[in-house]
């Protein structure tokens, strides 16, 4: 962290001591442009930052404090929100009205509509009051593959889910050159247990999701919509498709399986691959396997990367796609600084790291 | 296991100390009406079992001995072989003969063309010399859910592979209905790494496969063939699918997803989940859950349940089935003991455990 | 469970549905003497057991009710509590002096001094008054290899808790011989996470546990003067040891390192296990294992065994002792099942399993 | 990795696809100073490092080769041997003599006595010849926070085994200042699977090392001697110690608890720790905790930190020390790392991380 002429890199975490603010802490700490000027959190407030993370002290250890947005736009130029959905919406206007750009981990922007929202997040909705119709439509989707233009901008960047991150990105290639079929979609994904978040609950307890897997939100999983929503803006046509996350017994990692029916059914593995690779050529953080050779999450681990990986049944032309990433930094925390560099004018790619320490 | 007048009731186990063969001991060793009368081995042979087994000590601790035809026809009425793919086969004809009924826990007789059998086993085709087609179209496929009466018959039963196990179970009642279309069936599966043996191999150790998942054989692994075969005779149709295996970082258990599409897209979850009742209504070994819980592997794992579940996306009538084994019971050792059961005319239940010790 | 003249066979189970309550039903649905006749919970209450364990269904399945006395007292001759420290002693003078035998899981009548439990357990007992010194004096410690006499007895068994256990079974042998130093004990124990219950608690999700060991409690651990005072009782001479317990990243088992001098250094490994195999020859839950040959504890993981090993330091006459146990059955719910029959006059093994299932 | 003017600066790593090889990799593709020139390795021979880790590629991605000296010698300044023991020996002497600085991971030159060697590892002295009494005489420790000097000056550097690295750390300090008693030290020591190795074995497959803990090289493990001889070194006593190594069910980390008498009972933890924390004042990569707060592996795991703790048992002066390392990185390949930027001239802290990703 930099600590002299600071305007413009001053950054306000908010939920600083959930998972996705401890990552954004160790990614800023050893960021060379930002600074972390201000942490809000309810669950740890009061505390330093120091007293409750042992494993991650910092040289100035900043008390966290209840969010006083004031205070945040005093302090900050950039605000980091990993709250739960529906929170966000509550202070993300004023936040953007004071001059802060924001980016918003939670769901609340990622949708267009705002009434797309209130249907998929409805115990939210019920519970939190929101009419911040048009900060939806502004909001960007903090894809930066796709839309690092938008971001760099942006005053509200809504960063993606974590299965969105690995559903799409091996995805919206070909659903962009019209390759696959648009109906008939199946994203089979897999995903470590911190996606759950850190405040306990039965079912992440490792004595319950140990050695176990299992299935959730089968039909209906809330990222569904979110995966729908911008396959169908890549494709110009209205996309369903079945979507079916799995609890994984292990910490980090995510895992997407993306069958697809090839409209050609004459390609072969190594044209798919050709596909994705030219699509992907330029970006650092996305890179695509040899055919034949398939990741295994531990490969992406505590980096800003998705690998990715292409199969064809020669018998039918049927199309697997294989992602990986790492649910907390590629599907969260690292993906939003790497928007908040490129809102910043740095290289998108500054301070995130790209390989893992194996095994 | 009983000792007094055992005719009939005489199991030699061939391939003792691997998992399977572990598996068989354990549950032997309380079958009220089976003795274990002879171990064979390769790796072990010339070590008692309480030597290498501390953790399942037995009364009468045999001798693991390197397979001798003789002594096996000699000693018992039944054999179950848990032997690498190929090697079955070397043996399994000249035991037959002399009169032996063999379970067979490898892929050798899974298929009734010998000739489809050295096409997808090509390495082993090369390795072993095979001439027994005869006994490739008389072998019974193990799956006692579906054919006890042919088991309690046969002379030669190919127990099923953990893969098959899982995705045919709920998968073929809806194509025996003709409810569901044959095209476009997507298999997406998961297991635990004892399903990789017990031989040592790199990506089977902790250090690897732990805190990770990945797929593997995408396209073209052996399985797909073995649930295409089994899935085109209950239908009566030629059936290709997806078939994609995924390692999961834990000891046992297996799941199974599985993608469909529904022939009458008005059918709800409760209609689907009411044809898999009917079903297997008076099998002892499959539960089927009520529509909206979804099984974890860890309901079933140690014991020989299959449980199922139905979800259904009413949006366009796609079906998605879930399906958890303990792939080492219900997708090996368990599911030949309850085929020896029928062949020894015993209750199917006889000695096999349907509940886990949670967690 | 038996269904048929159940006098003198009726259990509770009070906190039904934690991993103690759980292991109980596991382990009396297949009991043949037994019947489980009332649920008691807070949590789950109104619900019935099949309902809220999918993974366990029984036959007659009960609702679990806010723990009534007066029922609990019409329906059972026993009733096992698994209820957190203190709440116990608000039950349990009732129900013994309304005839109903019980077995307690809580560290509440494992001193024989109620001051002493005043003194470690603070926090409780500053929350639960407690008047009822005369059932801790009472109140049989529930070691059934120590004191199965007595318990046969008891009006109250306290049993032990899971690290006590482990701890003095290969311990007490050589105290009870006067063959180590009473000074100098040191216990370095690991425990599976599902010793700190199925209530949720950050530390114990499997994002925090899994992959990281860490010790807690060191010095001061309350199970310290647990095992004090049976050290104590046992060899004569008031003992102070260390005690540190560890958390590990698996969901079952416990493991016990115990480290002593020997008075006589010219013992060797062979003597010393031919001290724990003559004090235990006659028990079916303990086996001491060859000298060089040191126990897993997944080899009794679902049992109610415990498998011991020694080792000596020959070249000072230190010994090292080792003992396994799952932290839930031998080390909770089996050992009081063991209790159980013994109360019951049936023999100690009835229905407590033996053998793993491994892997 | 620099690669202008890279004179004095070049490294082989010889072992290179095994796990150490993977780390040193990893930490030098970021080094500002270094650049490997050189891999040499058995197994992966004739492979290109890029195609055997997809999972860490690098731009400059040299073949493995079959070490050859004369080509090392060329090509670099410095060579760290990542080999089994013994196999190191055959080749030191000779690149030493060339003038090769070396830093060996291997125990080959960590008894400053070739006979001690010879005597504690026997199967390896008996495949291997050795007559370079001189080297293990002349070789450093290198335990960087003890023998920085000599190490930056030294020809051949001993790299620490992760056993006696996370032990010595918080011992050393009380034995050098004669604070604890010289006799009765305990070490009860876990270490995650990684630390066997990337060579399949069966007991360290996840199928046997998951859901499991279990001692093993109880009394006369090896690094018990290497441990006496560092421990006996500094606080002029000969010291024999019980050192007990478990294996725990996760890929990295390393705890070790350590049971003192202190010589002066009326010292506090406080005390002790201030003790501690004096020794260490100025080393980066070692923190010492508040009383109180213990630390887990995982507040370590991919870093070159050690954690220390202290506690004393106030009712008789017993002195508990834990530490924790990661012991591929502290304990290995960081470690070493850490030696070679002493012996290049530059800060000990060049290139290693000090923060985890937690969690």
């Amino acid at each position: 962290m930099a600590f002299t002429n600071t305007n413009g890199k001053r950054v306000s975490i908010i939920g600083a001591s959930g998972y996705g603010g401890i990552q954004l802490m160790r990614l800023l700490k050893y960021h060379p442009d930002f600074e972390v000027t201000y942490l809000g959190g309810e669950r740890s407030s009061g505390q330093t930052w120091n007293d409750i993370c042992h494993f991650l002290t910092v040289d100035k250890s900043l008390v966290i404090e209840k969010p006083d947005l004031k205070k945040i736009s005093d302090l900050s130029d950039f605000a980091i929100l990993s709250l739960p959905n529906g929170l966000a919406s509550q202070i993300t206007p004023e936040l953007v009205e004071m001059g802060v750009r924001v980016i918003d981990l939670s769901a609340d922007y990622r949708y267009r509509s705002l009434n797309h929202w209130k249907q998929i997040y409805i115990q939210e909705s019920s519970k939190y009051e929101r009419n911040d119709d048009d900060l939806c439509i502004e909001a960007i989707y903090g894809l930066p593959e796709w839309f690092s233009q938008e971001i760099s901008e942006a005053r509200l960047v809504a960063s993606p889910g974590c299965f969105p991150t690995a559903s799409l990105l091996p995805l919206l290639p070909f659903l962009k050159q019209g390759l696959i079929d648009t109906d008939g979609l199946i994203i089979d994904a897999k995903s470590g247990t911190s996606g759950g978040g850190r405040n306990p609950k039965e079912h992440l307890l490792l004595a319950e999701a140990s050695e176990s897997i299992s299935p959730y939100g089968v039909i209906g999983h809330r990222h569904t919509s979110e995966i729908e929503e911008q396959a169908t803006n890549v494709s110009a046509k209205k996309i369903q498709l079945q979507f079916t996350p799995h609890l994984i017994p292990m910490v980090r990692g995510l895992l997407a399986t993306v069958y697809c029916r090839l409209r050609d059914p004459g390609l072969t593995a190594e044209d798919c691959t050709t596909v994705l690779e030219a699509f992907y050529r330029n970006e650092s953080f996305i890179s695509v396997l040899p055919v034949g050779t398939y990741p295994a999450t531990k490969w992406v681990t505590r980096t800003n990367k998705a690998l990715l990986s292409v199969q064809v049944d020669s018998r039918n032309g049927r199309l697997v796609l294989i992602s990986v990433i790492d649910n907390l930094i590629k599907g969260q925390a690292g993906q939003a600084i790497q928007s908040l560099n490129l809102m910043a004018g740095f290289k998108q790619e500054t301070g995130l790291p790209t390989d893992s320490y194996y095994p």
